[in-house]
């Protein structure tokens, strides 16, 4: 496949969630075009099998690949940890790159990684995906999770640093009370909403937050320099989705701070 | 169409919330052959738009009526909100009944029904459509609504009576507290779970809360004795689902307490 640096970097999720991470690309690459496909008539995929959500992300992939895009970019962990290896397959030799690939380079890039905690869906969680990730690069670090499903619809409701989000937050991170991690992954794209409270609650200073938005970010940029395909020209940010692209255009402006184009409605 | 006694009725839902409406039913009608479908793959539908609602609701009818079924009960109320009208016009003659209906029916049945409110999902509430449904039977009913999105998700996490679900009422039901309604509408298959806890965070012991999962099931009765169609052979319980059916098998027999035929898959 021959790539060009004016093509766009696609990025998508279930939903709206992994507008973290396309602000994030667009703040760390802002003359990159970014392509985002939101799966707003199916989400959340956190409690669907991995047959489902596969099927659903090769679908994606294939739209993304008619669009042409230079790059894709998984923004959705639950995707990252079921349909991975098929999204690189069906992609050929497109590169892809996954939250939970860079989740796991930021535990790596930080000097103190022997107790990593992380939080996520139940299907992330149940998955195993980033025990898997951060053990096979060293098997010498703890990993200890929990699922945490009230927080999407909390972060949903704008219940963000309320007496319900904490005390939510509370009884979920209860479970890392005795663990002393040194890091903990926010392994959903929903999760950063709740990262101004975490720490409080948490009650241990020292804990390292990472938000795997950054992290992926850093990595598409770092990819495209090695490949020579840096943009220079672009900065347009193109939204499609599934279903409701009024109600989904008008998160996204508030989400990324600035107006852009309406988001368009594609059936696949 | 020529209906016979032997048929099963045919109940659906987006997922698993439906039961409460098939448990009602299996209760009212035991020797009934109950046949139910839960999308699993694609709920909830409480977030999604008119039309994704009424094609998804529609496939389902399509496939209710290939197994056969002698009437169809919407126990969906978003499905129910949007979609009731064309799902009724693609059944024909075979009769349709919804939990919106049987809600209306139930408040316009009770005795004190002046000031009426109405909790339920983003979509249901949005929709106007029990507004709509109690004032086209009594203009004079003043119908409040309050959409209360967290309280699904608070039920499949279990948490239907400790602090958080109780704070999360509070909020809700906060809406009501100058409003004196003398009856509550549970406008959500979900939330007769909390059932228990609303009569006293409402704090007006004389508010009446209304299920319609018994409605609907006493309505279903009614019209099969009407039409000479009650089956007195019957009395099995088959659960088809777009997504997990172990899952939900697991889950729907927790829910009847009484142990179920494997749940069947089927992509629709």
């Amino acid at each position: 496949m021959n790539l060009k640096k004016q093509q766009a970097i696609g990025i998508f999720d279930s939903g709206i969630g992994g507008l973290t991470v396309a602000k994030a690309v667009a703040e760390a690459l802002p003359n990159e075009d970014i392509i985002y496909f939101g799966d707003t008539a199916r989400v959340p995929y956190g409690g669907k099998s991995k047959e489902t959500v596969s099927e659903y992300a090769l679908e994606i992939t294939g739209f993304l690949l008619e669009k042409g895009v230079k790059m894709i970019l998984v923004a959705c962990n639950t995707v990252s940890a079921y349909a991975k290896d098929r999204i690189i397959e069906k992609a050929g030799t497109l590169p892809v790159l996954d939250v939970i690939s860079a989740g796991t380079q930021a535990v790596l890039d930080h000097p103190k990684h022997k107790n990593v905690g992380v939080i996520g869906t139940l299907a992330t969680v149940n998955s195993e995906a980033y025990v898997r990730s951060i053990q096979q690069e060293d098997p010498g670090i703890s990993v200890t999770q929990k699922a945490c499903p009230l927080l999407v619809p909390l972060a949903e409701e704008g219940w963000i640093d309320n007496d319900i989000a904490k005390q939510a937050l509370s009884v979920y991170l209860k479970h890392f009370a005795d663990k002393e991690i040194d890091s903990l992954v926010l392994g959903c794209t929903h999760y950063p909403l709740f990262k101004q409270v975490i720490p409080s609650i948490l009650n241990r200073e020292e804990t390292y937050i990472i938000d795997s938005a950054d992290s992926i970010a850093q990595m598409a940029k770092e990819k495209l320099e090695k490949l020579d395909l840096l943009n220079s020209e672009g900065g347009e940010f193109q939204c499609f989705v599934s279903d409701r692209p009024q109600r989904f255009h008008e998160l996204a402006q508030r989400f990324l701070g600035k107006p852009l184009k309406q988001a368009e409605i594609i059936h696949l």
